[in-house]
Parts: C-alpha cells; sequence; structure tokens
C-alpha cells in the first residue's frame, strides 16, 4: 500500500513544493508515496468561503473555526480511516525521530496546517487529532512544518535511500548526535583528516566515532545526553556494531 | 537596507519555493527580502562538478568536501559581510525564537544546506559558521530547515505582518506556551466557548489566559516550564499585560 499523505491546508499550492524535488521527488514519480492537499476552504457553506473568525475574549489576530476544520478532518478520515491525524502547531508535543519512524511504517498520515493564531480548540476535544510541533520557533503556518514532517517520513520508505545510507548511524537515530565526519582532500588549509580515520583499523575507528559522539552530545546537547543515560538500550556501543558490519 | 537570504544548496530550484506564496511571497513580491540560492557545484573544478566524496574511515553515504563549501561560502561572504552564517545540521544548536529575533533584526543571513552524510568537520573550524537544527528528527537535507528558518525570519521583518497580529503572544515569544484560543460559533457539537471568554471582562479574560498558558506549558512542555521559572524577566505577567494594552 502506497505511504498516502493528506494535507489540509489553505495553500495546497504549496505541496509537493520542494518535495517533489531530489529524494522525495523520485519517490512521489515513482509512486512510492502520494501527496494529497485538501483544502479547507472546500469545506465552507457561506459566500465567503470564510474559514477564520475573530478570537473569542478578544486579541489580535484569526483563529481557524472548528466547525470548517472538523468538516475537512471528516473527510480525510473518510478517505483514509486508519492514518494517524497531526496537527502542526506550536502547542503541541515535540516531534521526534522516534515518532517519524511510527508514521513512516505505517500506511500514511493526514497533517492539518494551521494559521493565523492558530485553532478553534474543541477541535481537539472533538476529533483525535495529535498536536505535534517541530520546534520552539514560530512560524507563519503549520506548512513549513508538514513538509519537514514529510520529508523525515519519506526517505524512511522502503526503497527511497539507497542500500548504501542505511541511516542507522545518524543524530537521533540512537538518541545521541552523530561523530563528525570527513572527506578527501586529506589536507585542507593546513588541516588534515584525524589520523585514526586515516589508519584502516576499523575497531580504532569505530571506538573513536563512539567516543566524539558521545562527547559532542554531552558538549552540545546535554539535554539528549541526560535522556540516552536514561534509556540506555540503545546504547551507543549498538551503533558502534553497526559500523563494523557496515564495513 | 533588504534582508537577504543567500542560501547555499545543491537544489537552487527549492528556493523560494513555498516562501513564494502567501505571507513571505508577497513580501517577496513588495522587495520586503532577496532570495539568493548558491550553488557550490559551481565552485567545484573537475568535470564531474563533484562536491561530496566517501567518509573518511570507511561508512555510508558521501560526505560534502570542505574545499569546495569554503569556496561557496567565501563568495556568500564577499557578496555580503555582514551577515551570520548558518549551517542546517543535526549536530547544530537548537534553532530558539530569540536567535529568530536577532537573525531578523539583521541585514539578512547565509544559510548552507547539508546533504548526504553532512559536511566535512574542517569546515566548521576554517569558517565563522553557526551550526544549527530545527529539531531532533532527521531530515533529507538542509533544505527544509532553511525555509523552517527563513519562514520564522520573514514574518517578523518590518511591514510583513499586518499591525494586527503583533505576535507578541504568540508561544515561545514570552518563553512558555500560547493559551487556547476559541471563535464562533459560540456553540458547535454541543461544546461551548468558555464562559469567561464570553464575560467581556477584560481583566478576568487576561487572568484565564495567563493560568491556562502556564497551565498548559507546565503540562505539555515541562522543560519549557523549567526554563520560564529560570528567567523570570520574561514573566507571563508581561503577555498579561500586553493583552490589556490590544483591547
Amino acid at each position: 500500500m502506497t505511504f498516502t499523505a493528506q494535507i489540509l491546508t489553505l495553500y495546497p499550492e504549496m505541496f509537493p513544493g520542494p518535495l517533489g524535488t531530489s529524494l522525495a521527488g523520485r519517490a512521489l514519480s515513482e509512486g512510492k508515496w502520494i501527496c494529497d492537499p485538501i483544502n479547507p476552504r472546500d469545506f465552507t457553506t457561506d459566500k465567503h468561503r470564510s474559514v477564520d473568525d475573530t478570537p473569542a475574549g478578544g486579541g489580535a489576530g484569526m483563529v481557524l473555526r472548528a466547525d470548517i476544520m472538523a468538516a475537512a478532518v471528516d473527510q480525510a478520515i473518510e478517505n483514509h480511516p486508519k492514518v494517524p491525524i497531526l496537527a502542526m502547531t506550536p502547542r503541541g508535543k515535540p516531534l521526534t525521530q522516534a515518532r517519524v519512524r511510527e508514521i513512516a511504517a505505517g500506511p500514511g498520515v493526514t497533517i492539518i496546517c494551521g494559521r493565523f493564531e492558530g485553532f478553534d480548540e474543541r477541535l481537539f476535544d472533538a476529533r483525535p487529532i495529535e498536536e505535534v510541533s517541530i520546534g520552539d520557533y514560530v512560524l507563519s503556518g503549520g506548512e513549513m512544518g508538514a513538509l519537514v514532517l514529510l520529508d523525515a517520513c519519506i526517505r524512511l520508505l522502503p526503497g527511497v535511500m539507497g542500500a548504501s545510507s542505511s541511516g542507522d548511524d545518524e543524530s537521533f537515530e540512537n538518541v545521541i548526535l552523530e561523530y563528525p565526519q570527513y572527506t578527501r582532500p586529506q589536507i585542507w588549509e593546513g588541516r588534515i583528516i584525524p589520523e585514526v580515520l586515516r589508519s584502516g583499523d576499523h575497531a580504532k575507528i569505530a571506538a573513536w566515532r563512539k567516543q566524539r559522539a558521545e562527547e559532542d552530545t554531552r558538549l552540545r546537547r546535554p539535554d539528549l545526553w541526560e535522556r540516552h543515560r536514561d534509556s540506555p538500550d540503545q546504547s551507543p556501543s549498538g551503533a558502534q556494531e553497526k559500523d563494523k558490519d557496515k564495513e
């Protein structure tokens, strides 16, 4: 079954957008995923086709109406009843690579993009919607979040990444950051590739990479490091073993 | 001076992409920002125009060469010497709204997009580059991160958002999440807008919003709540006062 992305957006022309090029674009043209934008405006009932209204209690901006958004969500559920429904909103749960993996392993996803001052909160009480945030910054709408989420999922779909790049060693796949990388030229502007990486000694290389991944995570992302220490199942020694397998 | 975004990318056709529509698109056509993609491939010297090579020490994937990327960065610096240079990479510092505000207040930004297994680490030793991550998930490249960063900056440029939406009350602007929003219809599927928001009592409404913002932040984002308690300058009482001003 083809992974189907339904995107509820007032800007359907933004999709597939950048997902129409490169890795995701090739996967799209090969039928490995389907991009299906749905415009909530098509579910309006008044002649102005309004999707939003002023905030109850006053304040700046406009709020997306629960009734209109729910009608669009209901259509999306009818089309694909078994896919998770995510709303991109700064009030949501931070997106993780673990959640991305779960979604990518399923039949698809429905993504609701906010705009303006966000959604009428009743939408989330009345429909099974997961509120998700891609980070602690403010965007003009949920569309960028939808693009990010889809990009993260699509690269994990079967056959999208080449066999050569399994993704196992990447940052966050093992809860910690990836080790630093080097490539030719061997000397550049007087800077030489670390000796160990030129040694050909696979055990030493794996040990160095493990140490650097841990050190960089500890220094750059103490928050991730804490989490890593709390979940010993996903130890970097696992990454080390994978390294060995590949070489 | 117009905010100039230089984007170093192997996929220049991805820009402005979704930033060519909606708020950012209007700002672009009004000359409020300039979108200037630079292709590192134009700085290659061999006949294959290769920008990447295999990782030193072995492993899957390809690594972006320091010499080629530095040549492209040097061109970007020559074009706009005074703008910060960011590289989008999962090894970077998490992007915050505070950093977005700083960048948006300046003359522009140069963004380097990674691909494959990332950059040769020496690039970051040799050039003044800030490594930035938009979140703890893996993307197919830095382009989505660049779009996210630019979207976040552009909406803050003078004259881009209408006077009606100042952005002051939004999630993360005051370190905590925004309060929930409601709009017409007043009753929907048996669900009624909270009484206080229909009261017309501005002081009560502000108090309710402050309480809900704090409560939701504590429940949904204990990490943000901790940070909020550590920085008393940005208290939600500030948000409350802004609320009053606007109404």
